[in-house]
C-alpha cells in the first residue's frame, strides 16, 4: 500500500530554507541548522557514507523514512538549483554527488525533457515533464508497494496538497526562529483541511509532529 | 520575576487566524477550529462564565496561564476590530463583553488616546500610544510580578519578537491547515535566532509547544 508523504525539517516560524539558496549554500542562509537534529543521527551519516552519529530515537526517525520511501519526488531547484534549458544550467548534473543518498528512482518535475541520469548506488533520476500526477503515477509504479516521498521543494509540496494527494506527512521543527526564507506552506489550500495528529516524537533536537492528511 | 510571554493558538500552516475576520467573525473564516482545544476544556469555560467542560492536561495548560498572568498586552485591532479615530470605531467598547475573562488590567496599543476603559471582574483597558516598550514597561509594574502576557495579533507578536523583548512562548498546534489566514510568524527577523525547547504536550486536539527565547 503505497502512501504519498511528505517529511521535512522547518524552523519554528514555518521556514524549510533559509533565503538567498546559492549553489554554495543550497539551503539559503542559516538553513543548515533547521537539519542538524538528522546530521547528528548515525543512521543519517551511514545513508550519505559519513562516519559517526548517535543512536537513538531520532536515528530511527531517519531510518524509518528511509526504510519506508521506495521512490523521490522534486522540483527542478531541488534537483539541480537551476531553471530553464539543461544546457544553461551550470549543476546540470544535480548537486547530489556521484553516489547520491536515495538509492532509488528520484522523479523530477521539470518543463525541460531530458533522458534519465543513471548515478552510482541505485538512484536514476528520471525527468517528468507532464505535470506532478504523471510523475506521481510513475513514481507510484516504481516505489514497489513502499511510500512514495515529496521531498521538496515547498512549491512541489504545496501543489501535491492542494491536488489531495498527499496521504501523510512529518513535520521536524528545528529549535529556532529563522526569521526569513521560503515558508513550507503559503496560503495555498481553497479550504480549511482537518488533519489526523499520528504521532509526536519530542527530543531537545526537534519536535516531530506526525499528521494523516486522508 | 515578570516574564514576557506569547501563548497562542496556529495552525499546521502557521495560522493564527483565518481570513476575513469581520465583527461577525473575529477569528476569520475557520479561524475558531484552531480553539476547539481550548474551548473543550473546564477551566477556560469557567473562565468565560460558561459550564461544563472537560478537565485535564489541556484544562490544566489553560490554568497554568491565567494563573501565571497578570497582565496581558494586545493590538488596537484585537481590542475592537477597528482601525482610526474612536469616535469612528462601530464597536468601540471592544468586542470582551461587559466582564471580560482577562480580571486584571489589559494594555492595547493604539495610535488613538482614550481614557481607561473599566470593565466588570477586574479588566480595565488601558491605551497606550507611546509605543511597544512603554506599553510593556506599563503592564510590567501591573503584573506584580506574574506575566505579561501578549495576546496579539500577529503583527503586535512579531514587533516584540523583533525587539528582543519576548521571554518565552507556547504555541498550540492546531491539527488542521487553514490554508490561509493571518500567519503568525512573517518574515520579521534580521537574523535566525535560537530557542530553547522547554516541552511539548501532546494530545489529540493539539499539539503545546513551549519556547525559551532568552
Amino acid at each position: 500500500m503505497t502512501k504519498v508523504v511528505f517529511d521535512i525539517s522547518i524552523s519554528v516560524d514555518g521556514f524549510l530554507a533559509g533565503p538567498n539558496a546559492s549553489l554554495e549554500e543550497p539551503l539559503g542562509a542559516g538553513g543548515e541548522a533547521l537539519h542538524e537534529w538528522a546530521f547528528a543521527t548515525k543512521r543519517f551519516r551511514e545513508q550519505h557514507g559519513l562516519d559517526g552519529g548517535e543512536e537513538g530515537v531520532e536515528s530511527d526517525l531517519v531510518d524509518e523514512r528511509l526504510q519506508a520511501t521506495g521512490a523521490t519526488l522534486m522540483g527542478r531547484r531541488m534537483f539541480s538549483g537551476g531553471t530553464g534549458a539543461w544546457d544553461d544550467d551550470p549543476n546540470g548534473d544535480g548537486w547530489w554527488g556521484d553516489d547520491p543518498p536515495f538509492h532509488h528512482s528520484v522523479f523530477v518535475l521539470t518543463h525541460h525533457p531530458r533522458e534519465p541520469l543513471v548515478k552510482q548506488g541505485g538512484t536514476t533520476f528520471v525527468f517528468v515533464t507532464d505535470g506532478i500526477e504523471a510523475a506521481l503515477a510513475q513514481a507510484r509504479k516504481a516505489a514497489g508497494g513502499k511510500d512514495v516521498l515529496i521531498a521538496g521543494g515547498a512549491d512541489v509540496i504545496q501543489q501535491y496538497l492542494q491536488a489531495g494527494l498527499v496521504d501523510e506527512f512529518q513535520l521536524h521543527v528545528a529549535p529556532l526562529l529563522l526569521g526569513a526564507g521560503v515558508p513550507l506552506f503559503a496560503p495555498a489550500l481553497e479550504a480549511p483541511l482537518r488533519v489526523e495528529p499520528t504521532r509526536v516524537v519530542d527530543s531537545p533536537a526537534a519536535a516531530h509532529l506526525g499528521y494523516r492528511v486522508r
